[in-house]
């Protein structure tokens, strides 16, 4: 008899972008005269830079032929891209990273997902609340969550750490001692980020709690302030005790493309219960050789074209077309009358819905007054709600008039 | 204190391939006018069809336009590749597989390694031996194996099933009961296959016992013979009890494209400890959409064009290539005397080592006296001890001149 990982029966159904699109599907067809513009999704929607189209061709081609024909690359990716990035990502900051501290893959969310396999069940995980769902949700597949509590709507066995504009959104430490800390900054979904002195309070933590901290800076790219970590390796002391996520999904527009990776420091230790000391390079080493093969070598070309001259400046153009949007829209915001955080050095701008509102009944305002969708704070987790979700990832034109909708709504 | 899965410390480190590399090395720079041929290794040599490319570069354009740039795709993978692979894969052998059943991936590879996720720990689990390491090695991971016998080369809470010569490399049915198990038919390494009548047997098996059989048939399309399954559910019953693993890297070419996919039918149903019956199809895609974003567009785009007349005549023609070589290499071994095994309907041949050597004993005479790298048999288990796998990707010149080789080897 076959028996099921009984995990999984602890997920909790998510449907947020599923009530999203019905509000929506139904909206529009009872009023098929009005133009819904949608700010809810985080996907890019700006052509791939030139450099990465080229590259892609290239390799194309070089697949045509008997001589140049790829098959099977390096599982942890192939040299020339896994250069590139300890040269541009790090070298360039002043950060040693090797190249076999570097696993390129094929996105952030396999990567997030992926990195469990290598933890003991036992461990204590906290994440940030509101939060990206993949780090709760493949903890509770792998049984670290405990039983959902549907009052509260938290697991039992989950560190929640509240985001929010209380305290300024910086996560307040543990209070009881934690294994697996997830952090992803700048935020996602709150576009607030830290300074190195507020992350240095996580490493020191860490240190302390022989803990590892997670690190997702999916949006790095994005951070146009100074004293703005780009890389939790900036902080002296991560590389003892923290793994780092990166993507070219919204750094360069690789969300159809797949391609990101993940940075485990040779000298990154987790334990034994009998307080062995065993590496987690080595241990993500063998997991990666054993359930994957290696991302797409076109793929992996157009990664590498990123970190050209011209890459450079394409994949900027790009980001700045998106962060004039997310001025466009906090610009906007103001001149409402909304309370806003972030979409200052990220494509999210999270506001804060007008007093006695929850997210939802805000979501059908918006849509049914003003026709456009964002997304409610409290899908992302119960500290998200009073919250909403703009991203600035539209075109200028359509942010543009959706800011001047806002305007004219009665709050 | 972070702590790690500790059943990464039971496996066992193959050191196959990379002692093969450097016996290689070794005797290339003390044998530098020596011409080594390697058939050793599984993977493709052939450019990619015509299709594919033009598929390819067609997809490559889309993504620099506005119009037709695409961001995230579904995670399952798109509809019109879905369609393409319902249709054509299962649909033309009288076999009803719907879309939602059907989930592309980026390997077979990770399909085969990720599946385990969705599996209590509890399930005991039977492979083939000789067997792909990576059925083996993701339950230890996981923790369904046991500890490693190092007298016996078995994990303890492994049921293994020799494929041999002794019963014509038909895996006997299991003495205990077992939950999960692993098929791969083609066989690898041994190349060898069963008709459907003894496909049938282990769908009867699996019924009987409410156990899940884990189907892998990434070499189907080098079947020459007919009443040999291409898949599983051609056997009827089997969508009950069987899950599909399928790869585009050797029908295709695509081990450096990197595609695959799963078939998971929906009434195939797993259970709670407390009984109740769960769909297996619905798990999966819970992981798929927790886990995964979806294989790149320009791969699924490259997947499409197989199926179109022309990418199948021209996948086609590759295959041709490729058992021409195998029986280039059959016919070798049968004039050099060598009893060998597969290489009919699969890309491998499984030869069986002259009395009273050991795999690697063969191994280095090949090496030393005919300038032949193969794979030793004992390399995929214990019941490969005795064995020796030769591939057919090579050039047919290579493989010519190996077997002229072999012929003047004196055995």
């Amino acid at each position: 008899m076959s028996y099921i990982n009984e995990n999984f029966m602890e997920l909790q159904d998510s449907y947020l972008f599923s009530t999203i699109a019905k509000k929506v599907a139904k909206y529009t067809q009872e009023h098929p005269d009005k133009k819904v513009i949608k700010l809810g999704i985080g996907d890019v929607t700006r052509p791939l830079a030139t450099a990465c189209i080229e590259a892609m061709h290239k390799a194309v081609d070089e697949m045509s032929t008997q001589n140049n024909f790829k098959g099977y690359g390096p599982e942890q990716g192939y040299e020339f891209l896994r250069k590139a990035i300890a040269k541009n990502d790090y070298e360039s900051r002043g950060i040693t990273i090797e190249e076999d501290e570097i696993f390129v893959s094929d996105g952030a969310k396999c990567d997030t997902g992926n990195i469990v396999d290598i933890f003991a069940k036992e461990n204590k995980v906290a994440i940030t609340d509101p939060v990206y769902p993949v780090y709760l949700d493949t903890n509770v597949m792998s049984g670290r969550s405990g039983k959902y509590n549907k009052q509260t709507e938290t697991y039992e066995n989950i560190e929640y750490l509240p985001v929010m504009a209380e305290n300024d959104f910086k996560p307040e430490l543990p209070k009881q001692k934690v294994d697996m800390i997830y952090l992803c900054f700048p935020n996602n979904p709150t576009g607030t980020v830290l300074t190195k002195e507020e992350l240095k309070k996580w490493i020191d933590y860490a240190k302390q709690n022989n803990s590892i901290i997670l690190y997702d800076s999916a949006y790095e790219a994005f951070i146009t302030e100074p004293n703005i970590p780009h890389s939790i390796y900036e902080i002296e002391g991560a590389k003892d005790v923290a793994i780092e996520f990166r993507s070219y999904s919204k750094t360069a527009g690789f969300t159809g493309i797949r391609c990101a990776y993940v940075v485990i420091p040779k000298q990154l230790k987790g334990y034994t219960k009998q307080g062995e000391e065993v590496s987690y390079n080595k241990l993500w080493n063998r997991r990666t050789c054993t359930k994957f093969n290696g991302a797409s070598y076109i793929v992996q070309k157009a990664a590498e074209a990123i970190y050209t001259k011209e890459g450079q400046k394409q994949i900027k153009e790009n980001i700045q077309y998106y962060m004039e949007n997310a001025k466009i829209i906090r610009e906007g915001l103001e001149k409402a009358g909304i309370k806003y955080y972030g979409g200052v050095n990220a494509p999210y701008v999270w506001l804060k819905v007008p007093q006695g509102m929850t997210s939802w009944e805000f979501f059908d305002k918006l849509l049914e007054e003003a026709n456009i969708v964002g997304t409610p704070g409290s899908g992302f987790g119960p500290h998200g709600e009073g919250y909403f979700r703009l991203t600035a990832f539209g075109t200028k034109e359509s942010t543009q008039e959706a800011m001047e909708r806002i305007k004219k709504l009665k709050i």
